[in-house]
């Protein structure tokens, strides 16, 4: 069993977490050496994704695969596997891949890395338990939108704000409806 | 001569200051007893919205014009004016207005209440000096943006994030370009 599921992401102050196109250069473009992610990650034992997360992290990451953990990546499309990379590829309701995504953590919690409308399908079923969200110091006007739902009554719950300078860092947990 | 030029406003998290049909429920909902408003309204000199922000005040707040600062009002409409309320309606490019708003200040800041273009064209000047948000715990997925627009190449600069449950107020300076 998992603990949590959480959506953990930067985006603009004005609610985006990639331009028009899919860039990052705005984010890139910040230190980000005082982070929460150390922390973060150690208590992560299964990884969401969509496709587009994915293709970002194959055209620009060039280290290879990042995570130790489990991964889940949503995509209708055939998308080229990562060599030595633990990833499956799923579609369709989240509800079944969060069923083994829970399986596998290992009583650890679950990550959503993005976009903004998977984290919304999690929402949609009930399960998705919290929003951490580093507020870049950036507005883009326009892009791919953090959280493509209307999450208002009840509201949010603030856990906690912190900086990690020049992001502001802001816990949420989703309230049962 | 006036201080600062300061845009300061609640937000959703994800990046709207209303939900469709200018409504605000979502917002007034929340318990707002802690606010840095005082504070801040305090040093205000002279102040400055658009007709959408100065018609939901006509509809909504039954105690009369809330303002003793000099207000203008941006609008190509031919709009109520409120009996005993200093506001002059003006309409065009915002860097005339500024100029009788800075003089009208008298050494205090300029508050641009909204909406988020009338933020940006004052930011579109050169004229805009502050964003002060404080990030309401909803989403809304749709609505009218905080600020729409490209703020990033500089990026802002974080000057603080201070939590008033259950909002977190950010802000950031203008950097120029």
């Amino acid at each position: 069993m998992s603990l949590k599921t959480q959506y953990y992401t930067a985006s603009s102050l004005d609610g985006f977490i990639a331009a028009p196109g899919h860039s990052l250069e705005w984010l890139l473009q910040l230190d980000a050496s005082e982070t929460s992610y150390p922390e973060f990650i150690r208590d992560v034992g299964a990884i969401a994704m969509g496709s587009h997360t994915y293709e970002w992290i194959l055209r620009h990451v060039t280290e290879g695969w990042a995570y130790e953990q489990p991964a889940w990546v949503f995509t209708t499309r055939d998308l080229p596997p990562i060599p030595g990379a633990d990833i499956r590829f799923v579609r369709g309701d989240v509800r079944t891949a969060h069923e083994h995504m829970a399986a596998a953590a290992g009583g650890k919690n679950i990550w959503i890395v993005g976009g903004g409308d998977l984290a919304g399908q999690f929402y949609d079923q009930g399960l998705l338990d919290e929003l951490i969200i580093q507020i870049a110091p950036v507005t883009l006007g326009r892009g791919f939108p953090v959280f493509p739902r209307e999450a208002a009554t009840p509201p949010l719950r603030l856990v906690s704000a912190r900086t990690y300078a020049p992001f502001v860092e802001v816990r949420y947990e989703v309230q049962k409806r």
